[in-house]
């Protein structure tokens, strides 16, 4: 059985790296499309049409699934995505609002993302219709640019937490909703900021769905590769270092 | 007259404001590849394939000089887009470095860009043939999301500035060259931090090449239009609080 899971860049490998430890497949294959990284800047049928250029270039590999592992992939093309498939499609968002589906419904939830994901309310819309009021939604476009440099943790990443939750009462935080891949890599510095707060991991969300609603199981070993639009070299160096594989 | 400038998004509006402001054509055409932004973290066929399609888009509108505002194709494509060009084009990069040509040889300078422009060497190799000897190269990613976020100065910003600039003695810096064009929205900061430096401003140096390599002069009125391969309409709402025009 084979995974496709397609990201517009590299933050998707965190993603990847959950389902690959979870051994649900025999061959991941991640699509990277580096050549037009990043998506959450870019208009809504400019996202649709690359998701689907995505897609189609995956289907040449054979794959029986396809994780889209792109919080704007996510929240802007999945329809389009569901309906051309032959294969199923899940994706970040739907798995994020099923981690959480049966918690408290009074929890102040904050979720945090790229502009475009906060700007189309996807996330939202689909927390309100599970029954969450408490609702805070916060852009946070500096946290893809500290992660790639490598900064996670510090005076400087708290700062920039204090500039964007500067409006938040944040021990009163129950569950932090971490809507874009790269965040996963600010977990220690979030979970400090935010004591009382459970963390949604894309990865771990996408993992409990497929077990849960595809009855996958694990296999005996997992196949990982790596392909990009541009630069599938410095891809695999960053698979390598996050998610620690030859 | 009709001068195209082109970027890979809406940074290189501080060049064209410089243009504009100096009246050298009657019309400029400005073209963002919003559709593509940024340039900087990809490879070199990738971005002098964008560049020449940028450069024939324009060519449409019949435009007698191109200005390439963008640093990362400047390091990159430039040999490239002269080739192909049917009209004088000019770049940032080699207005940068005439700028600095008639200063002290043994000046401190300090030249900041994105990490594709300054992993290009493109900087370094002209100032040296000038016979600069004393210069500090540091790829600086965060300023760009810095600015794309309005933070142009404060805590945050002396801290990335401590960050990138530990190792530095700032007192001791004659000139920084500003090699990214988003980078004059932080001159302010940058000046306090080096007192004694002169800054470089890409669209100021640009001005100052065509007036002499070209014998511009001043026209009546420049009227300028704003095209860009995705969400024109953010690409026009920029360049109104960036150039201050309707």
């Amino acid at each position: 059985m084979k995974c496709g899971v397609f990201d517009s860049g590299i933050g998707g490998l965190s993603v990847a790296s959950s389902i690959l430890k979870a051994k649900l497949f025999d061959e991941i294959i991640y699509y990277g499309d580096t050549a037009r990284v990043p998506y959450g800047n870019k208009n809504e049928s400019t996202i649709i049409r690359y998701s689907l250029e995505a897609m189609e270039f995956l289907k040449n590999f054979n794959i029986d699934f396809l994780v889209v592992a792109c919080n704007t992939a996510s929240a802007t093309a999945i329809d389009e995505l569901k309906k051309e498939a032959p294969f199923p499609v899940v994706g970040v968002i739907e798995a994020g609002v099923k981690a959480v589906e049966n918690e408290d419904k009074n929890s102040s939830i904050l979720l945090i993302g790229t502009k475009r994901t906060i700007k189309s309310k996807k996330y939202e819309k689909f927390l309100r219709e599970k029954g969450f009021k408490n609702i805070i939604s916060i852009a946070t476009p500096l946290f893809v640019p500290l992660v790639e440099e490598g900064i996670t943790e510090g005076k400087i990443v708290n700062e920039i937490f204090d500039l964007y939750f500067k409006n938040i009462d944040r021990k009163k935080i129950d569950i932090v909703i971490l809507g874009c891949t790269h965040y996963p890599f600010l977990s220690n510095s979030l979970q400090k900021y935010f004591p009382n707060a459970k963390l949604i991991h894309s990865g771990q969300a996408i993992v409990e769905l497929l077990k849960n609603e595809y009855n996958l199981t694990p296999k005996k070993s997992t196949s990982i590769n790596f392909l990009a639009s541009d630069d599938p070299q410095h891809l695999r160096q960053k698979a390598k270092e996050w998610l620690n594989i030859d």
